[in-house]
């Protein structure tokens, strides 16, 4: 049996939880974030808050190894005394959303073989694709995320508003947004793009930019000179 | 039988080519904007030209009805003599990548309702999602379908430059890509946002700013505003 420790109460922390729950040859124990008297010993401890808490929650953990789950925060940014290592999942956990372990990439990092191996067991009782990323890797990878995944979403409610002021069904739009998201498992992003911005089309893209507010206007300015040049 | 005349040699033109040629009860035939002599007779003539092209091309076109498939072109735009209308799948066509019909929605429009009933039928052999569009209703979804499909293409685009730039497989994203798409069938997109933008989390903002080019921090820093001030 290895025991598990995850500290944390956000999503993270609760879709982690849950998952191990259901694993085998583990024991998993739970505790909040603010509550960091009598910690119980584990194998593994899982420090699930947000990236500004993980140096001073790590600092008061006794148990070793203690790994983070974030994708921004490098491992040395722990401050337990013990081993350290990460334990990131590159994926989007909402609180009403099911998640789907076996589709999410895990991106391990230890100081150690020994403690990576175990890392990597751990990811392959609930999941199936495991990675070894590095700080350095993690931290671009958190960034690209950000764009493939917060700021696609942000398109995704510009076009939802679009349709809402005009009376039309958002789900007319369903089709597109899945099948823009997995034409990248054939295409490359690049070689997938279309629309008035790769085509030069100005009457169209001044046409659209005389319909839409000043922000999303700017966004609109934005990403098609961004098209443009290829960036 | 219902004789179909295409014209035009885009990824439309030819999707949509290839859709009626297995159809039934359709006779399809396909020529090429330059050159418009000798224009064959048909019942529905589908101009499938780039927009600019739209006016000059219908102008030629003996035939009635008379079609267009743009997004962002009124009907009246057309210049044949005849009945007008409009044939716009939302969708994206890709030279290399095989279009779903089934999967497409059809946004039809047309002087009268024989016409309509037509368009529809026409729309209803070859795809099932079928809605009628007014054309300042389709010009506000073609604006939206920028947004969603045009412009989240362009963040994986820039996903993927991170990755190549520090040795990460850009597939490790293929999952939080999809799952960020397939969200909206359950949440909002307002509902699905997630990230440092919304949490207004300024440490990581930073941090990845600093470790973007300058046409990639625009891009950041104007979406990030764009979520915080929940537009």
């Amino acid at each position: 049996m290895i025991s598990i420790l995850i500290i944390g109460d956000g999503n993270v922390a609760s879709h982690l939880y849950q998952a191990f729950l259901k694993a085998d040859a583990v024991i998993v124990t739970k505790i909040n974030s603010r509550n960091l008297t009598d910690i119980p010993n584990a194998d593994v401890t899982i420090i699930a808050v947000s990236d500004d808490a993980i140096a001073e929650v790590s600092s008061k953990i006794p148990n070793s190894l203690v790994v983070h789950t974030s994708g921004s925060v490098a491992m040395n940014s722990l401050n337990n005394k013990g081993r350290k290592g990460v334990f990131y999942m590159l994926q989007t956990f909402s609180k009403n959303k099911i998640v789907d372990f076996s589709e999410v990439p895990f991106c391990l990092e230890a100081e150690n073989e020994k403690d990576y191996i175990l890392l990597e067991l751990l990811a392959n009782l609930i999941g199936k694709k495991v990675y070894a990323i590095n700080s350095e890797q993690r931290k671009a990878l958190h960034i690209a995320a950000v764009f493939v995944n917060n700021f696609s979403n942000h398109m995704y409610k510009i076009g939802s508003d679009i349709c809402a002021e005009n009376n039309v069904p958002f789900a007319i739009l369903e089709p597109l947004i899945k099948e823009t998201a997995s034409k990248i498992e054939t295409l490359s992003p690049a070689e997938a793009q279309t629309g008035p911005a790769i085509r030069k089309d100005q009457r169209t893209i001044n046409e659209h930019l005389a319909l839409l507010n000043k922000q999303q206007q700017e966004i609109y300015t934005t990403v098609t000179k961004s098209i443009q040049n290829g960036n």
